[in-house]
């Protein structure tokens, strides 16, 4: 399977206004400002941009507006995965009708130990009832916060059921080896790693990119990476990864939302990004002003915002 | 605080279509039969009801069909903790707009190690905006679930801050010390266990009930339990909560909803009741005989259905 969702996703933060709802002449811009500085698409509606903190109507608005303020529907590739499954058939028929790239799914997370049955079912349901032809799933492996695995027997059933729509997964769970494995075990089967550290190696062996965080903030120097490994030259990529890596660190250090937000109110000027939605929370200022020393002692700089 | 939540509640199981979407006669069918048969009151919409397998449309929808269908909006408890606050606070609304005696809230759960200012500020959120002196909040605590932990600290600063709005707790950690100790810490704070076994010990230590899947079948033995204890009678309260106990045990070595749902397909003779939302599923025939093994050996009963 070719799929359009290849090289640097970021995991799109969603700015809020003073009621804690998304912003949405603050997400188009954000989202123009990421285009313009190395990404390649977009990743709106996933945990970073506090997904599931919204409503489903909050989420489907959302992408609507940045239908309408100019953003490309091929470069989305939203998060659609909810706990019910008329939500999710109802989020991901919306992104398939706004000519998203894919969508990231996640399996249902409330309940814990189910089954692969039920979680093959689930995914089958969603897919029969969604119904369009357009339809491409990336699998949204993130066992740490979802509690639920996606395991590769379960990922292997659901290729040979759904060879067309099944495209590929965005894997959260830190375990290059399992990225590697899968990335190997299918052809075809589109592998990005969750966390910009394993960018690198796992384009190395097999995988297509990365849907990370960071690229929030960083994805002029994932770019760097990806085009230096698509050119050949392994020395610089490899020199590249680790300033990413780094970066990474630090940011990941502290709650991910949160950190990314305080950079990016400092980098705009902006203090309406430090509005989130609970339960995430404002970082502290002790933890806010150590990120700043760390980033500065690694030369960090964005480029310039809007 | 006075509340009308106390003794025992059934966490109501949802009978649900061909479709997959909730029956909406089968469930207030299932109600009447409950409140004949031991129960004081229904927390539908929790875990047991597959609750945040629904989305909120079609959660409210469940809610009005009960009241329209003659059951008495003061017997519900109905859960209505979602992960996206603004569906929290919708369904919480609805369900004080229908003069539910309370609601039970499960904190936002998607996200884990959050902080307990972010879950005091969730909860504070919600309380604001549904801005209704009915409200009446019992903290759902089930950390084997959510993956959210209310600590002892969380609740006894959201009592200070609303003493008049948080009116209890159902605890389904299993952890019979900590429902004791807020039992015991909080005054007029209604402590009900999640689980039949703890009925009667957490009676006798300041406790208010239960709330339990089993009593979908149970609830008579849970509330001869209830009544002994409530006449003095511990030796009979004893009795009587052993064999509650083996049966729970019987059914929660499986996953309950489906055991539960098997059950009543049984006993119904409508095998209606076993369709169930992915992710959960139906029990596997060999675990489904075996289950009925064990009840028959318990000499369980239920009493007839309508």
């Amino acid at each position: 399977m070719n799929s359009s969702v290849q090289g640097v996703f970021a995991a799109v933060l969603t700015p809020l206004d003073g009621d804690l709802a998304p912003d949405r002449a603050a997400i188009a811009r954000h989202c123009r400002w990421l285009r313009d500085n190395g990404c390649d698409g977009l990743s709106v509606l996933g945990t970073t941009g506090e997904a599931n903190s919204f409503s489903v109507e909050e989420r489907e608005r959302l992408l609507e507006g940045l239908i309408e303020d100019g953003i490309p529907g091929n470069v989305l590739l939203p998060g659609t995965g909810c706990c019910a499954l008329t939500d999710t058939v109802r989020l991901t028929r919306k992104a398939v009708e706004l000519g998203a790239a894919g969508v990231l799914m996640l399996p249902p997370f409330y309940y814990k130990n189910v089954s692969d049955d039920g979680l093959f079912a689930s995914y089958a349901e969603v897919i029969e009832r969604v119904g369009d032809a357009r339809l491409r799933i990336f699998l949204y492996h993130f066992p740490q916060m979802s509690g639920v695995f996606l395991g590769h027997d379960l990922i292997d059933r659901l290729l040979k059921r759904y060879p067309d729509v099944v495209a590929g997964v965005k894997d959260s769970s830190g375990d290059i080896d399992n990225m590697i494995r899968n990335a190997q075990a299918f052809p075809g089967f589109g592998v990005l790693s969750g966390s910009d550290e394993f960018l690198l190696p796992l384009l190395q062996n097999g995988g297509v990119g990365c849907i990370t965080a960071v690229a929030n903030v960083a994805a002029f120097l994932a770019a760097e990476v990806y085009a230096a490994w698509r050119e050949g030259d392994g020395e610089r990529a490899a020199h590249i990864q680790a300033r990413l890596t780094a970066v990474r660190n630090a940011i990941s250090a502290l709650p991910l939302s949160a950190a990314l937000k305080e950079i990016m109110a400092r980098h705009t000027g902006d203090d309406g990004w430090l509005h989130i939605r609970p339960p995430l929370a404002r970082l502290n200022p002790t933890n806010a002003a150590d990120l700043f020393i760390t980033l500065e002692s690694l030369d960090f700089n964005p480029p310039p915002a809007p």
